[in-house]
This record gives structure tokens, C-alpha cells and sequence, in this order.
């Protein structure tokens, strides 16, 4: 059974595979400071360094690198997509800020095991193992400010700067991507991000996902060594990284749609009163309270379900290798889109609906109950929900799968 | 990956087991006559016959009395309950009534099973087997005019009447439960539909569902032999029966809803223009009906998967048998609940938005592209959603779990 | 106040003026029937006479030509749109497709009076008074298939058809149309519906609104005389005319949405029982059937506030007369959209929980409940609410307001 | 007609009266500082002293007290409910905080008004008007602390504290209400804020309406006069204050969402760029976002049209004088329900929409353009909108009205 209530154990239950002894421990513990982090932004040195003690740095690292992922036999025994996703959820229940860290340091893995090559791969994630490195990015493509200009050698000059480059700050590597205007295509690479010319600014300052570090980064003539380019192939197996990467905002959504319910339980059983008129003499027997609690439970666990349904795709298409085609990876993108309409009107529902169930007092600012709504707020506007409604009725209404895109 | 647009596909795909070679013709014939056959109402014999000689008449009868449910090695290779409901979801896609009829079939039978003891199923089970019964039933639990008198072999008299009857009409076998005042307790048993004193009446004249035959049932003195009474017991395995029937009901609704998916799009991809200020050539271009596609494709997965994730339990549960505890059990009649209110939904409200997406031309009487609507809004009150909603409610406030119950 | 359940003693209320002395037996007499001719669809003579008696056929009749509307002093002291749409709302809340032909009756003789000149306007208005006329018509813009032809002497001969032709079958006199592709304009006229070469045919039979007569009419060459064509300008005061119209539909779906609710609380109140498990003894006290009664009302007073603000924009702009300009009939035109939404809404909405509210029983067909729902379903497809909707936007987000069209 | 682009000139529109001339430039002034006062929480005294030197302190203060409302001729031709609704709504768009404390500014007044005898309401309403009082209040009714004991002479000592009492601090007077235990009643009355033993503690840090300054008010031994003594009625005119006091909220509740509407209107038209697959040139093409404009206009003027209605039932009321009966006084208590239903949502969702509309750059934390949902969010906690729809329900089924309750 999904069970709203226990994201820690639900983690676990249905599969064998338990990456982190103590994912509850570092759950209580960050739960504590969620809500002063919140208000205070900025970066959560102590609290990354917690995620990388449990032992999550390498959750998306393949076996073979010495990683959590997949196992000896072809990734049939280890970590799945979905076993990563869990994670992320559970922290996410807590923290959608920290669970986005977490996740692009999974995605900025998973760029550099499909978009590497076999040297490139060994290096950086037999690196991420043995020296624990957090990974950032300056990769967001719709930021065209990036100039990558080559060199005779084969590498290129960096010079210009990205913004939302979540997680950059407070890494170790980074993965970025330049536009070569000369050869009309991008390039991407990997550097270390204490290279010279890299400058990392303190400029991230929204309403919610406080703790993500999306600044801006700027490079002044940054040199990005042959080695470190990665010349990417758009063959379907490497354009899953795009719906590894949605699925991650996916399930911080269910995560944030879970936490506010769960909060908003504790809260309730613990201080809402009955309200005047009711005719109750618990709260917890108010007939709309309870109705209440049943749709925020019924959106919660629908985007759950429909999660790890795309969840489920990813695995099935991820463990196809190089064989898999183009419309089977299509398919993929058609469930990860659905789940993404699930959560994303999930997170924002329940987190908007917490203060219905839970009442005037808890709109106190110490509490910070609203990081939820804003945390949701913050993160479904990555990209428009419409246009993801807009391809499933495509699908719907003529069989037409979703395009490779930046974001599908 | 699920697809709201072939059903008949859809249901063979994830599982190996296939109990009707020609169940796509038996919904290609159905689909054919169901808007006459709706205006029409009363009793579909013909239709019914189809399905016989599809042979799905024994969908439900376990294996080892020789029908298509479970296996030799206890239930792992044969049909489960997954299987069971994605035929009845089949043809619900075209017929709401006769899948109604289908489903109930595999009610009585489960009713048999449950209930009877080893003499009872073996007669009763094999003989479906070997005779093709169609069972009916008069077991309507809030209508208590049926009166069961204890005679001094055992056996009983039956007087009074029920109402509700489904299926009865044209039945060889039903069940029936009376109440025996003198005793206290409500009598089970089964009977042969045309024994002497039982009158099937024809008064069922429904805005929906008027195939289904469910008028009242009227005993005169009936006997009901000491062998026919069936000593139910309520133990967490028997009681699973009350949730088989609210599957059935809810895989009706998503069958409903995938049906008014698929007339939409059929119509629509062949009739409807584009609006006179849409801008676009082709109707199938314009942005809010592909986001109306998109939506009730939406509404039907998430009921899909929904509905999936409670057979899914309810197999689970099935398969411990007697050892199946009633904590186990609630946890299968939470998730039905959850997932009868996603399929509530999603019927009702694809089968409106079908008018919209198809326009004005759709509305005549003779295409009954209203049946869908119709029949889902009949179906949907067989108990109220908002008594589920509370008791998914109490669950996510305070853990409770459904008490078992005529509906749950 | 507004009072949802008192349709015929709300609209006396407000305003001193009460057309009718006997509009409430009327409304009476028309529900008495309403189910069966919903069942018989066709044409209802009887009912029509019933309207006519009670004075209703000049309604719209300007005070000037022996009508109800305005009065001598140029419209201030006698009848207004408003109490024009509050009689068509309240026949509505019984029967929406008599409430339809009385509204198109309004309709053809507001575009005699805008489209037709002074001898015009004298000759069928003062014909309408005196004889008692029904007016039909044959203007549907978007069937083009009715061809005119001009003759010498400023005629036509007119041939083909159109369909949606509501009203025109038992009608006296109607408004016509056609396409004359010589001089590549519409032609506008009236022509009595007795005139040699119309046929109207019986060919009307639709899920809902079954009694509009909304058929075919077909020409075979019929005579439209010099003193028949109607010179109509395109003024903003003329245009008016489509802004009647569609708030004659609004109109008809706030009274569908009364008229369900009022149903819906007559039911209710005399059969429904409490849930077994809702722990009240009166079904009128089930918190949930409380909410939805609650919830129900929301949606009809809001579609009857936004009804009458739309109304009273337009007696506004009516009583300009020639001196309204475009904008102000833009701002018309705008809140009529946005009426319309609403009250699409409110009737669908409504009509589908009348039987949340009243249960299983309430679905036996010859309570025909389901037809406020059909006959919604039909009406609210005249047009895509979509495009209201995004009219609304570009005003919300730009100011512009809608351009004259076919339905703004 | 609405308009809700425009609220400082749509106020003044449809009624002659205009209080303040400067309406417009205060509004302005306090946009400007709007998001960062959010920041900074806190008492707002420049921008208090801004309200009253624009003359709003007196807007209910009756014309025979040298006030705004009503007139010589008993109400007909002052300021009335309407008007001040209008105002404080327009001040609500930009800062519903503010809008607030002039909202219990003049909840006070017609507490004094109501309540206090003729000496009384001389001495303050006179006073307020001379001296230029701001007023906070201790009155809230579900906190029971504050203790009244009787003195020998009519007067009272108050002992104890009252929570949520808005606009306290950096007033002047203060109306108080406190329970006498041995008299088994409650008290209320009048004392300067600077009176003795009164303290008015700095400990409102919530997540919105964050300058309302409704923070606790405590009383150690404070004297109350026997003059200062309010001997309240309930007569039906008397308990209007409560409807005028939920209108108040429900206004701020409809400024909100103008308010919200208008931001996402300004910065879309400025920033916002079309989305990569949307195939529009222009942001304000793109279908989408036309319809949520739309969206979003309609629930703004739906929640305008609703508390228009229940401002004019007030005013009807009020103009009854102590002739107003109890059945005429529950039916704007009625009115006032269905508006704040109608207003509530509107807030909420209008304010959430707002980042849908304007996308990720517009969530940076210096814009704050979260507050209108924070303030929407806070403010609809005040009491549960569940017992409003339930008793809207009550009266749509059975024809019951609201009792006079603390809420309605």
C-alpha cells in the first residue's frame, strides 16, 4: 500500500534495494531546520554535507563506477530510476530544496554517463565515488548567453555567463554547455568548478525553493580542455536524460504534495480545534475536515501512482540500452508529461489546502507552513503545464507522440 | 504503456493471460447495436448469448472446478482479478450494461465461492462450467422486504421481494438472501431462477444502464432446500467479496470513461470543424481541444492506474487465502475506495466533456452519445462518493482504516 | 433578494412591471407535462397555445406597435430585457425547450424591429399584436446552404435550406436569409411560413431540447417580395440583436440551473433518505447533502447575478437607441460572454448533481430528471465557450473588447 | 460596467459620491512600497497617517457626527456600505493589509455607532472626527481571557488579554469586550489605548497581512468608566455590525483578487515572452494564457458581482433603521455568505494564478508578488468557508436562514 503518511517506510517497502541505512535520520534532521532554512535562503553547506554522509552523492552512479546504480548484470539488481526517485520523494517531503540538489547532482551524473565517452565516464564517475564530489551545472538551455569559442587543440574558451544553475554553488565539478557560434551548434563539457574564470554569484533570491543555489555563474575565458568536451549523440538512450531530469522536478512535486499533508496532519491532531458550529467535539470528526484530508490524500497518492508508472517506463526504457527507439523513448515522455500534470497540480492543491485543514494559527511565520506552496509555486513554473496538456491531447486525439524537446 | 485509445489491445498487453480469443469481436459487435439497444432498454438475450460463446461466462470459476480463474499451483497461472476486470473494462468501453452483466456474473460466482462449502462450490461451480449458467441474484442488502422462514429441516421459505435484482432476468441460477426475523440473521442460499413461486419482474426503466435488467424480484412462498443455504462466514477472505463487487463497479467507470474517450475521438477525428474564430485549418489543431483531449485523457489514466493499483491489492489479498488478516483487508478496501472515486469522476466528467469536444452536430438522438454520461450518472449512485471520501479522509488523518461494510 | 427556489415570485419581485397575470400556471402546467413530451419530443401545440394565451407572443413587441416593451416615453416605463429574460428564465426552470421558443419568438421580432424599415416595423409588428402570429425563422449563419436570387423588382427567389430553423414549425410568419452570390451579400427578409415552395421538415430529434422544432426548412424556389426584404445596416444599435439573442440562451441555462436545483430540493425533501453510515436521522441534515444544496446555489445565483448584470448593460445600451456607439456595445457584448460562462456552468453543473442530491431512485426514466442535464448538454454546444473565454482574456489582459461577430 | 483594470476609477463611477479626491495617488504611494513593507512586516505608521490624511478615517463615521456616511435626510445621499466597500476594496489591490485597519477602522465606528447611546456615540463618533482617531479594538469573541469585574459604580476593572486585535497598535481608542464571570455576561466598551495598564504587544509575525498589526493586547487591572460602558442590544439592526464586518473581509477578499489580476497583468504585458512551442509571436496571443487571463477575470468579477449585491442588501437593510426585522436582517446575512464564498475563492485563486500567467522569472523574492496569495491566505482563515456553504445549503434545501452567530 502507498501510505501518505510514512514517507520513510514507504520508501523501502516495496522494493529490496535500501540505499541509505539512515535516508530517516536525515529526514528528522533536516524536517527540524526546514523552516529557518527557509526564511534565511541562501546556501546549506551543513545540511549537503549530511546528504553526502548518508551516502547519496553516488545514487545515480552505475555499478560499474563503483555507484548505486543498476548492478553487475546489466542494472537488474542494484538502484533503479525508480528506487532514485524515491529518495528524492522522501526528502523532498521535507525539503523540496535540498531533494533538488540532490536530484541534479543524479542528473548532472547521468549527463556525464550518456553524453560521455568511455574515458570521460570512468573519470568523473569513478571520481564522484572516490572523492564524494557534489555536481553543478551551467547547462540551461534557454540561457543563450554562454559563448564557447574553439581552440586549435580542440578545446574551447568559455566566456559569457548561465543562470539557474542550481546546485553550482558549494560543488566540485560542473557540467556547462557554450554556444559555438562559429560551428552554428552547442557544446558541452565538464570542468571543475574552481577553474579560473569561474565565478559562482550569490544572486538566487525567490519566494520559495530558497536553497537550490540557482544563481547565475559567469566565465571569463574559461578554458575547457580537450578531454573535457563531451560530444554528445542524440540517439534515443542519451535524450532520456531530459526525462530523467523532468521526473526528478516530478517527484519533488509528489514530495512537496506528501510533506504538506503529512505537516498538515501532525499540526491538525495535534492543535486544530473543532470550529463552533460544527457539532463535534473533535476536530478530527469535522465531516469537511475529513473530506478535506480525503482529497488531499486522493490528489497526493494520484500523482504517486502515476509517478512511478513513469517511473516504471524510464526503468523499462532505460534498461533497453542503445536498442531502445525512438517511439518507445516517445512513450516515456508521454508518461513522465502525465505524471507531471499529476504533481504539479497536486503540490500546489494540498500545500494551499494544508491551511484550510489546519486554520488561522497556523499561518504564524516561525511555522513557515507556506514553504510548501511556495516551494510548488517556485518549481512548477520551470516550464508551462499547458503544453504538456496540449501533447497528451495530441496523443489522445490523433496517437501523436511527444517530440524530443528541451523539456519532453 | 496504458492507452486510453485501444482498449481491446490494452488488455492483453502486460499480462500473458488471455481468456477469449475474439473478445475484440464480441466489442466490435457490441459497439455496433449500443445506441439502439439503449434506446430500446429491456432485456438483451442475444447479447447475452455472445458473451456465453465468448465463453467468459466462467471468467470467475476457479480453476480447479474447471473455469478461468487462478491455476493449478493456487491462483499464480491462470486469470486473476486483474485479468477479470480488464474484460469487464473492455466491454464497458462500448456497453456499460452488459459489462454490468458480465460483472455481476462473476460476482454470483465469487459469492458462491466464498460462501458455499465444499459440497456448494463443487456443485454449483461445475456446473456453471459445464452448463453455461448465467447467474442472477436477489441479495439487495438495504432492501429488507424479503423474508426468510426457518422450516424444520434446515431448509427455508421465502416471501417478499427485492429490488435491484441485476441480471436475474434470463438467469438459470441466482443467489438470494432473506431475513429470518425469528433467528435474527440474514439466510444465503442459491436457487434455480425458474423455481416455482419466483417472478422476474420487468420493471427496470432507467436513464442509463437499461440493459441490466435490474428490476425486482418477487418470492411466493419459495422453498429453499437444506442443501441451498450457504452458512457465510465474515472472516477478512469472505468479506474481500463485498470489494470484488465495488471493482466491478469501478472498473465499469473506467471502462466509461476509456468509451467516451474513444466515441469522442472517433467523431470528432471524422466530423467536427474548426470554429469559425479558432484560426486553424484543422479542428484537430485547435489549442483547447487539444487540451479537452488532453484532459480526458488525464481523468481516464488516472483512474486506469487507480483502478490497476486496487486489483493489483486485491490480488494480493485473494492469494493469502484464509491466512489474509483484517488489517490486510481494509488496506484493499481503502485502495478500492480511492480508486472508486477517480473512476467516479473520470466517467462523469469525460462523458460531458465528449459533447464539447464533438459540438452540436453530436447531440442527435440516434448516435445516444449521451448514453455515456447516462449510464456512468446511473451507475455512480450506487452508494455516495462522499461517504468514501470521509473514510479515505479518516485514513490520512488518523490511520483508520474502512470498517468492513455493505460498500466497503 | 435572489431566491433560487421561487422562480415565478422572483421575477415579479424587483420589478414593478408583471406582464402576466398568470405566468406561475403557466409555469404550472408546463412542468406537469415536461417529462413526457421530453420522452415524446415533437412538436407541442397545446403548450404553445398555453404561451400564447398568457399574452407572451409580444412580449418583445415595442409598447408603440400594441406590445409589452418600453413604453410611450421611449422604453422607460414598460417591459425592458431584463423582465423579458426573467419570464423566459422562469418558463425555462420547467421546460428550457418551450422557454427556447418563446425566446426565438422575442428574437424574430427584435430583428424585425432593428433590421426593418418603418413600414416594415408597423406592418408585422402591429400584425403580431393583432393576429397572434408565431414567428419562425431561417437566418442560421453558419448552413449556407439558401441561395437568393434577385428578381427586377427588388425580390428574391429563394431556394435550398437551412437547418436549426427552432421554432419555425406551427409558426405564422418567419425571418429568412439567404446568399445571393451575385451581388456577394446576405439578403434578409420575412416571408409567411405558408408561402408556396416551404417545406418544414420534421427531421428535430436530438438528446435534448426535444420540443424547439429546431428542424429543417427547405425553399424550392419561394417568392421573397420587393416589400419582404429587410435593407438591414450593420449600426451598433442593429447589432444589438446577437447580444438578445445570446442572452436569450443565457437565460434559458440560469433557468435550467433553477430549475434543476429546484427539482433537485423537491425531490429530495420528499423521498430521500439518509446514508446508512452518514450517522443523521434526516437526510436534510447529511453535512455532505448540505454542502451540495450549498454549492449548487453558489452556481445558480452567481449565473443569475451575472444574467441580470449582463441585461441591465444591455437596456442600457438599448436605451441609447442610434446614438450607441461601438464601444459601448463592445462592453455588451463583453459582459453577455461573460454571463454566458457562468451560466453554461451553473446548468451543467447543477443538472449533473441533482442526483448526488437525490440518489439511485431518483434515475427511473419516467421522472425524466436527467432531461435538465440534456437539455443543457444540447443548448450550451451553440457555440464553443472556449473562445468567449479567450475574448475575455484578450480584454482582461489587453483591453480589447470583442468584435461584432456571428455570436459577440 | 466592472472593470477590473481599473479600481480607483471603477469606484467612483456608478454612485456620485467621492470621498477622497486623492483616492488614486494614495493608492499609488502605497503600491510603491507595497512588496517591501511585505518584507518588513511591522506597524505601518507613514503609511496610516498617508489614510488619514486622504479623510478615510471618518468614511462611516454619519454625516449628524460631521462624518462621510449617510446624510442629513437619513442616509440617501452620503457615502453608504457600498461606497465604503468600494473604498477599501480599492485600497486592497495594492495592499489588503492597509485596507485592513481602514476596514476595522470603520468596523469600530459602527460598533460605537451601534452599540454606544447617544452620549456615547456624540463623544466618539464627534471625537473621531475632530481628532483624527485611528481605532484598534480588543472584541475578538473566541478569545475568552480577558476578564471584566464590576465595580461599585457601573464601571469595570479589565484583567487578562485578547489576541488578533487588529489596528491596535498606534491608535488611539479602542473599543474592548470582556467576559463578567458573576454577571455571566459579556461587556463591552470604550477606553483610550494609552490608558493604564493596557499594553499593546509587537507579536504579529505572520505569513501575510502581515502589517494588520493583530497582535495581543494585554490588560493589567485597566479601569473601565461606567460612561465608557456600552450597553449593547441585539435587536436586528444592531447585529449588522457582524455582516458589516464580514463584508469588510469579504472586500479585501475581491481587492485581493483585482488587485493579483492586475499585477500579473502589468508584468505580463512587460516580461512575459511567448513559451519556445507555442508557436505565437506575442506572449499575449499564446491561447493559454489568454484563457487563464480569462479565467481569472471571471472569478474577479463573479466575487465583484456577489459583494456588490450583498453591499446593496446591506445598505437596504441599514436604511431600515431599528424597523429592520430578523427574517430581512438573515437575509443579508445570507447575501453576505454567498459573496464571501464567491470572494474567498477568487482571492486564492486568482493570486495562484497570477505566477502561471507571469512564469518563473516573476517568483524573484524582491517582487513578492506572493503576497496577494499569503495575504488571500491568511485572511480567508479568519472562519471556515465549509459552515458558510453548509448554511447557503440549509437554505437552498429547506428555506432556513443564518442565525445571527459571531460570523454571520
Amino acid at each position: 500500500m502507498n501510505d501518505a503518511r510514512q514517507p520513510a517506510e514507504r520508501e523501502t517497502q516495496p522494493h529490496a534495494y535500501a540505499p541509505v541505512q539512515d535516508l530517516t535520520s536525515l529526514i528528522t534532521a533536516l524536517r527540524e531546520t526546514a523552516a529557518e532554512r527557509d526564511r534565511a535562503g541562501g546556501h546549506a553547506a551543513r545540511e549537503k554535507q549530511w546528504i553526502a554522509d548518508a551516502g547519496l552523492l553516488t545514487l545515480a552512479v552505475p555499478h560499474e563506477f563503483g555507484g548505486a546504480f543498476g548492478g553487475a548484470s546489466g542494472g537488474l539488481d542494484g538502484a533503479h530510476w525508480y528506487d532514485v526517485y524515491q529518495t528524492i520523494r522522501a526528502i523532498a517531503t521535507v525539503d523540496s530544496a535540498l531533494a533538488h540538489l540532490l536530484g541534479f547532482q543524479c542528473l548532472q551524473i547521468v549527463s556525464v554517463d550518456v553524453w560521455g565517452n568511455a574515458e570521460q565516464r570512468a573519470r568523473y564517475l569513478n571520481g564522484t565515488v572516490r572523492e564524494q564530489w557534489w555536481w553543478g551545472n551551467a547547462v540551461n538551455p534557454l540561457d543563450t548567453r554562454l559563448v564557447a569559442t574553439a581552440t586549435t587543440d580542440g578545446g574551447y574558451r568559455l566566456h559569457g555567463a548561465k543562470g539557474f544553475c542550481s546546485g553550482t554553488r558549494g560543488s566540485q565539478m560542473m557540467t556547462v554547455s557554450g554556444h559555438d557560434a562559429a560551428a552554428g551548434k552547442s557544446v558541452y563539457g565538464v570542468v571543475p568548478t574552481t577553474r579560473e574564470g569561474i565565478t559562482v554569484h550569490d544572486d538566487w533570491d525567490p519566494i520559495g525553493q530558497r536553497q537550490t543555489d540557482s544563481g547565475t555563474v559567469s566565465f571569463d575565458n574559461v578554458r575547457l580542455e580537450p578531454h573535457e568536451v563531451m560530444h554528445r549523440s542524440d540517439v534515443p538512450r542519451v535524450t532520456l536524460r531530459t526525462l530523467v531530469s523532468q521526473l526528478v522536478l516530478t517527484n519533488l512535486f509528489v514530495g512537496i504534495a506528501q510533506g504538506a499533508l503529512d505537516e498538515a496532519r501532525r499540526y491538525f491532531t495535534q492543535y486544530t480545534r473543532p470550529w463552533i458550529t460544527s457539532g463535534v467535539a473533535r476536530a478530527a470528526d469535522d465531516p469537511y475536515q475529513l473530506q478535506r484530508f480525503g482529497e488531499m490524500r486522493l490528489k497526493t497518492i494520484g500523482a504517486e501512482a502515476m509517478a512511478d508508472r513513469a517511473a516504471r517506463a524510464l526503468d523499462d526504457a532505460w534498461n533497453k540500452g542503445f536498442a531502445l527507439d525512438a517511439q518507445q523513448r516517445a512513450h516515456v515522455a508521454l508518461a513522465t508529461s502525465e505524471a507531471k500534470v499529476f504533481a504539479h497540480r497536486a503540490a500546489l492543491d494540498v500545500s494551499e489546502a494544508l491551511f484550510d485543514a489546519c486554520g488561522a494559527r497556523a499561518t504564524g511565520a516561525p511555522l513557515a507552513l507556506d514553504r510548501f506552496w511556495r516551494n510548488a509555486r517556485v518549481h512548477t513554473l520551470h516550464d508551462p503545464l499547458d503544453y504538456r496538456v496540449r501533447d497528451i491531447g495530441r496523443y489522445a486525439l490523433e496517437g501523436t507522440l511527444p517530440d524530443v524537446s528541451l523539456y519532453t
